[in-house]
């Protein structure tokens, strides 16, 4: 099999912090001998558990990218009983163009694992960090938002899985993250994830959804950061006393959490994030574009809950979500 | 001197409600014979004034065209005394784009009046509002907000004029407008502003700030709402009892409100919208976008104040506007 | 095998008129979370075949789209004996655009059949067209236009196949479309083509060339109406008496059909669609572009016959096939 | 005043065939010392008048540039009475995108005279053939075609001018050109047309519109060549018959001729280019692009008389003309 | 007048070393409050005359900013009798895009003295730079180089001027700078121009042409960082020695001194920088870019002297200058 | 397995010199029935050897395109002991647009082989190459350059291989070239190439780099001549004397050969092309690009040699090649 061509600047096993890049030649037309350069920060201090920390998996997400830059600029490695491996911004060319997706090749990163080593520069970094970064790790964090295009309410998740003890052990290093709200998914489509990739190699997995619209706040990088303290003291790889505070406990059961527009039209929302729905009520209107003095079309809940994602732009287009609405458990 | 090619497809003077278009020709690669198409509502009752409601100015603020495609939708002509003039979408192809400005020309409405009938798509457009609309108005309600890259406080907004009668009578729609702040705004560069075209004709002017981030919710939309209306029982158009609440009084003494930045970073917001800083408090931390393991850049504020406006995208680039800080008043 | 992940919102075998979309998930920079929404159409009256009609393979083609939105609004279940399931635009994106191909992935539809359930937008919706509505039916017929850069004399067409019965069954249904030529098809290169995976199914195949140059006419639209007419009744699912009218039949015997450019040029048609010419007669000059004052250079026919297609743009360019020459049977 | 930065590489008075460009230094980001090479040709025999006969004002269109470069390639100095000096493609950057309009800076020929010698490039090639190039003609034959968003009947048209004299020698040349339809023209909005600038300047005008769809024919180029060697022997210039055959005298009395479309939408057309219309009567559906199942809304012709022009792209944008009706005198 | 809205973001009259930025508010699309950021740097010692030095005029000529890039690093104030300001990339958004041009208007800065406060965002930088430190200079350096597309045998220049006291300053100081050639240049049009606007206001100006490609070499940098000291000793602000060497005297007489090309063509060069060529002499082959077995064309010298420019792309457009003779005097 | 699409418009076998095209069906938006035409000339004389001689595997890359016309049009069949088979530009796309890769697909030739007869244009076109032509070739030669982002001495190279035979016999080729250097050369990463697919079908492979910057020079193209005719010599198909040089031998060990750059910056070569470094000297510096007053960052020389390439664009970015160093045999 082609071997993967992106070299570490760094080693990945030496002790203290280490702060370098994964480079993927790139010829191109305005490079002929370029690169790639995705940034990785080791910080390995006593034997112990690796964590993997990674943000950036979608470009337009910041919680994770700043709180990974923090960690690796301020994580001492005389204090750790372990080793963190910090992917601030796994999928560089989407980060650096503020995209969901790499500019390069269109590759949504989220769904290109297992990723190739022959293939676009999108899945030779995700076969890279599958075949060489993840099988290092014993807890990966992934951190998500929703994007230019969604805004989420603040939660950690894990999946359902057929191992239950693998469950068992991603529910627990969830509620140790303590997010405001904690979500348990049935992933339904879960090809080409970096969770599925994750958790088939037996590794305990979080992800986030912390905010979106494309930026981030005070309010929402607090939540990140306390987060990854947590759950690096949860690894026993960081010593201290977890933060906690209450988590609401949420579930999307099936395709009814999703009102998606069948009209590209200018979005009126009737509910915020966090209010409560009951099946049937309306939670938006569409307003039309292109002409005044018509009437609106009103777009429903389909389910009972409160309302845990929304539809950004201003402009709906046809096919586009407009909200999700979760259910207590 | 050229006549301006704009013909409204209905009459802008007869009772009752009509819905139509200011028809451009606009001749192009793609449509010889086209036209831009810009939505009008006029709304007539009664023997009264003239309310001239605006919205996307911008085209990526929603507030504005949301209530107003509301309102004329439903306002009844039996009800009003006089008449009201509504331009959901000024810059319909910004608009339409999703754009602060025009996808034709680059033109930012807000800095393109007076017009000039010869001129660009967005120079006609502005100057048939200038000569033909203005001139019908005894009060213009404009609305704004922070569009895709910027976030505001909600507060309405009334200029300091030379002309103190009619400032007073701005301050005063400002006021019966009732937006959660109010902003009393001395304007250093008003060259070209819608703003600046109103006043100069003697009309009363009010204009908001209502939140951005390219989005709405139902919160700043009921702002936005409440607002028409009072402006409308304010002027006599509507009859009604107006909805009244507190409403704090802000103040943009000088350029030290302004945080700018000198790099292009990953963006970490320290406080958020409606925060009290204190001069010198870090506001925000850059990171850098092309690697880890590097401190953070910190940005000041220069003023005593409260966090009134802030950069959107978790990118800021070299020379964007980081966050404003207003004083009470 | 992975699971196409397009849904329809309407059921595809109740009785009645149901008009809904193939809806198909799209993650992208512009929405986390949209959809591409295939408008679908199933008029189903009693008991009887089922007919799927296609328009849209190619998004600049309007013959087919005309009709069949007129169809999908006008046909009464109550005169159906059997069902019609009518697709006015296969490749939505592409119509969408006024595209051959599809601006999403460079999709020509044409080329994508039997399509993949985890492929582009464009193969997706191939693989569920291929899946799930070719097995439901009995006949299929399929528009085609020249599209912008072609036109064509308007004919149906059949194609030779291995198996004689099924081919005989596709011509008496060319037969009946009864356009003002037929033509009888040896494909070449049908690998991808709709048509093939339709006839190995083992489905009747009807396609057409209507027209072209990225329009329709009075004249054309009637052409397809007729035909879409007697189709049906052909097929047993609409009563009534089919509109007759004489039909040339045509037949592209080799590749001396095709005269291509090899010069970039300025393009003067020597002769127009429906032509006489011998072989060896010049059909075309091809001038400078970029000076004035040089000889044309001239192209000729291969083969004596009518002119079938042309090219429509005023320019063409090295590699264009300039017109087609078909021979009378 | 600046003087216009055009070179001619030839003689515009010098006896015998010369072919040259018109070298306007065009500094870029891809050429720093590059130029817009527009060609011309210049055939001069015997002491006689001149004509200017010009193509290309708008880049999409056909008839005019084929045959002016056959006149170019083929007229003999030595059985002129006079001079002819040829422009095949005035707008070459548009002529050579195959677009209605320069790509360089957008600019519409026809609405950028007199031109300025500091402009765009547009500007500076319309200054350079307004100030050298009309001032030394005594005819001219300017040929327009519908360009790929509209087709046209064949028409030579004249316009009804202040000057009583100029306009019937207008006319005059108009019927010599002897186009199928004639057609006399009251311009409501003349600003910036190369039409004006050289009735302004004094000189006889004949204009055409000769078919469209960004293509040409057999059959509407031999109207555009008998069109032009009867101008020349009108003019005296060359000695010969004329070749004549009826033509049918139209005229577009006022606004009414237009049918705007309100709607963005699907573009049936109900009648064809020559068809009697009458007013009221329906001449297009529009049908929706992005679902089935819905009614098509019908326009109207406001006016009787026939159908001159048409829209031709499949798709209609909202603001398009969608045809125009002339009537006949 | 309209004010110009730069502000620097230091002082231009503090003793000292002082590194920032002329700020440019741009409100746009990606950014309401954005700004154009140009780099300067004051180093200021004892009393004397000011240079100003600017490179980045064009934004793909690299000498000038590295040598000033290295001067404002290294500059000791305590060793200046005088002032230097530095802008080592004037047309900075130009400069940041690695073109000629700005890639927000397509400004030519050196077309677009002396500017509008205004104007668009290059004009806006040309006017202050025109009006704020022009005024402030005695002698002013602007650094170019051929550019991308063009390459230039390494000259100093000074302009033939009707102020012969002004011309002399201007020669002694080019002379100071000793590059290895040096040019006396007649310009031919000069309209917007820095040049012409600083000769214009009195001061001496040397401009260069240092080499092309869109690189730079050891070699080429080596000539620009001795001008800069040479013409800082000169002027009376640096102490030292200047370092002397021959320098060959050229003088452009003509406009035969271009070659252009009436083709586009892949080029061969029959000659290179510094070769003597004489009148008629081939001095490249064009070859066709879209076929093989065709003779090449052949371009011509119109003038006996050495190449001192030539055209670097391997494909010529129509219209490019092929190269330039220049003579020795 | 699918059968390539590729038609040749000449004969291969044919005696005498013929010229022609590659013609490659390409349906797209533009042309339905367009093609890609790559152009091949083939000059046979009496029996002997057949050489294949290519050029524009990277379209930016001109020695080899500009030698390979001239030949083309020249090489007398009747002097030929043999055949020669010439594809001036083998990627006709990417050559015709000045690009590097194709900008149909994007596809880098040179990673594209042995293709696919169903793969993208660039696959098409590599397929037909690797299967109808080394085929026929006993020799070829693959002319390289830098492009426009690199810059080389002039070298010829030939491969380490595991057939040692086959690898004297490439060297032996490589010598009979001549150039000024000569490399001999042991690729780490050759999946995709050429060279790799005529290797493995035990032809004999000579390729080169002979410049760059995306421009030739008269220099560079006699290197280019000169090799062709001495290998044409060297092969036995061509009679006469070569002409030799010294040559000096070089080596590229391994990867400390590159030194990549770290950062996106402002270039400053400190050594030029064939200049003599020891290891650890510094070759660059890289200065800021949005600010001045700051120190350079210091680029090293990994190993002692002379500089072989080096990075052209004034502008590096992260991940690009600065330089290479490699060392004499």
């Amino acid at each position: 099999m082609t071997q993967n061509p992106i070299t570490p600047t760094i080693p990945l096993d030496a002790k203290g912090a280490r702060h370098g890049f994964l480079r993927l030649p790139y010829s191109r037309d305005d490079s002929a001998w370029g690169s790639v350069m995705v940034p990785i920060s080791v910080i390995a201090g006593g034997e112990g558990p690796t964590a993997l920390l990674t943000g950036g998996n979608h470009g337009d997400e910041y919680e994770g990218p700043i709180v990974l830059q923090e960690l690796a600029a301020t994580l001492d490695p005389a204090q750790l009983t372990g080793r963190v491996i910090i992917l601030p911004m796994m999928n560089q060319p989407a980060f650096a163009a503020g995209r969901r997706c790499s500019p390069i090749d269109g590759g949504n990163m989220n769904r290109s694992f297992p990723g190739r080593p022959d293939g676009t520069v999108t899945q030779k970094i995700a076969h890279f960090i599958a075949t060489e970064l993840v099988p290092l790790a014993d807890i990966v964090l992934d951190y998500h938002s929703g994007g230019r295009t969604l805004d989420f309410l603040p939660f950690a998740a894990a999946h359902i899985l057929p191992d239950k003890k693998l469950e068992a052990a991603c529910m627990a290093a969830m509620e140790a993250f303590n997010a405001p709200y904690s979500m348990k998914m049935l992933e339904i489509d879960s090809v080409g994830m970096f969770d599925t990739e994750v958790e088939e190699q037996g590794k305990v997995l979080v992800t986030t959804e912390l905010g979106g619209a494309g930026t981030s706040t005070a309010a929402s990088v607090a939540v990140a950061r306390k987060g990854a303290r947590n759950l690096l003291i949860h690894a026993g790889i960081l010593q201290g006393e977890p933060e906690r505070a209450p988590s609401v406990t949420l579930d999307m059961p099936d395709a009814r959490c999703f009102t998606f527009s069948e009209e590209s039209a200018l979005l009126e929302p009737l509910v915020d994030l966090g209010d409560e729905v009951t099946q049937g009520q309306p939670i938006a209107r569409l307003w039309p574009t292109d002409r005044s003095g018509q009437a609106a079309i009103t777009a429903h809940a389909n389910l009972s809950g409160i309302l845990t994602a929304r539809h950004v732009p201003g402009l709906v287009k046809m096919g586009d979500c407009i909200g999700v609405v979760a259910q207590k458990v």
